[in-house]
């Protein structure tokens, strides 16, 4: 059965990794949910390798929550970059969902937004397991996950 | 037979890869293509890797469409360093196709310039693999891919 | 048994390493510590590795002080990319608690985050190893190390 | 036999590869060039990468003309670090040759440094390959390749 | 017998690596040195491959002086990122000794600088090959290479 890992962290400020695990359920069947936390973003790139290759996981989605300041920003570069690397170690499709805390204007829209980017993506890491059609079909269609879609300008 | 890869995004406000498919058909024959969606770019290069590894692509031209943001540069950095990652560790031709939103002037001109870069490189693909010395007969020749060539000043 | 690597710089102007040291020991039992230390951040990646590979360590906190220069921000970037790949070469984790210098308003507040931040992060890796599920169960908490949590806003 | 491989843009305003192979042979003999031609810079790495193991070369000389604009600047950053990492995973040296569109002050003094720098380190290569004690007599020097040496201040 | 590698560049405007041969001769016995020179920073890290990898160096120091301009701190960094990954491919340390150009007044107190910290890490060197419970005394002093110590805040 396919196995897909959740990780994410205490620094974030809403539970992201629970909105995922929910989406997922909501969307399909066929899979099982294997759940990680670690601290911040940089443990992220690690823990979802361990999450594929000693839990078998075939896809990882990996939640953060960088914060505003310029050294956040610098974190938050560093661990795109190894769950990048990992992805290319081991073949398989992690989606990285961050959401920026100067992303919004409030404590209320960012929490919003988590949610809302976390579901989202919940969706595409689906699709990229059982729908891949589907993203096909929404090629160069200005997609967002959290805010409004731009839409396509082809 | 050679195999091409295209892999684009549904981030993307044009579609592409659609662009990169139809120009190598009228660019040649002697290959077929397949053909891959996915979220953002920072997908791209584990995709561009499957398709060499898993479905045997020989080369493979991988689009995306950055936006204007301090954070799209950076998601297109890290997805750039990732796919020639890629190429490192497969030893086959990446080429990269990206349009920044704040290339254009506006949604016009952003719709030429994607169509426009997309299928130049497309041609670039096919003469990496099929007329490498029409590339080296046009070093220094200040080729550009959608805008203008500025031209040789040796 | 399990084995805690640590490792610092004598480029830091606290004892991190002792502390991080003294927490693990008041938090639990059941694992032994490999003590390193290193000139700066940028010779903690190798020595990581070392402790990893060369000494069997099955987690390490590494631990160091960025200077307030530029190039004190390059220098832990560069330390971080590092740590990230030697867990990606080692499917270890490698907590990292960088405290840079101007974090803090004077010398007594730096020690002060210094101490602090060493000694949470210690708890984060005896977390890792022994209690994982209480991180899951911190998770999107808004905890921070060292200055205090911002909490929750889910 | 020594085999040297030189790969260039057809994005270059100049024909740095042209020059490059013509300063080798009035440097010496010994050797055979092996000459590829890529769209632009972030092509190159991959291209050094299978002239080394595809074509079994000593060493590569690789050269380009990064632009004016940021972008420009990320993308010589990119093709910098794969050109690096080509060198750590095959222990061959791969001679980077970049000129920035902005160094010179016009077009002429621009075809200028080009043709210089790309003249000198072919030599810088030769001796690579067949000259090391060269190299080591000329240490602490301040030798520059295009614009004048700045000279030793021991 | 041990043996430490010593490379650095022609680009420098002091004969860095021949400090360093000075010092580690005065500070100790028990060891060979192996001498390399190649033309820039970037040029380092495959050259500190090399010195491990084919010479069987057990740790190499590394010096460069990079220049004040912008490029050259990109320059800088790309040469260190790749002696980073050269440490983690080989788990042998390098000794990073970069004196940037504009740290210094003027072109005597550059002079200075380069030679003092060539010496300072030369002895760093030292301890990490023999000494290394020296440098877990001075965890947290605060130590200085070049430039004075700032010392402890503990």
């Amino acid at each position: 059965m396919i196995k897909i890992g959740v990780v994410d962290t205490t620094f974030s400020r809403v539970d992201m990794g629970g909105f995922a695990v929910d989406e997922l359920k909501r969307t399909g069947t066929g899979f099982k949910v294997e759940r990680r936390t670690v601290p911040g973003v940089k443990d992220l790139p690690v823990a979802a390798k361990k999450l594929i290759e000693e839990q078998g996981c075939d896809l990882v989605i990996a939640l953060g929550m960088p914060g505003r300041e310029e050294i956040d920003k610098v974190c938050a570069h560093e661990a795109s970059t190894g769950l990048i690397q990992v992805q290319l170690m081991t073949n398989r499709h992690i989606v990285e969902v961050f959401v920026h805390e100067d992303e919004a204007k409030d404590a209320k829209e960012l929490a919003w937004l988590a949610e809302k980017r976390a579901r989202e993506h919940a969706i595409n890491a689906y699709d990229l397991l059982f729908r891949p059609g589907r993203l096909v079909k929404n090629a160069g269609k200005g997609l967002r996950q959290g805010f409004e879609d731009v839409g396509s300008i082809g």
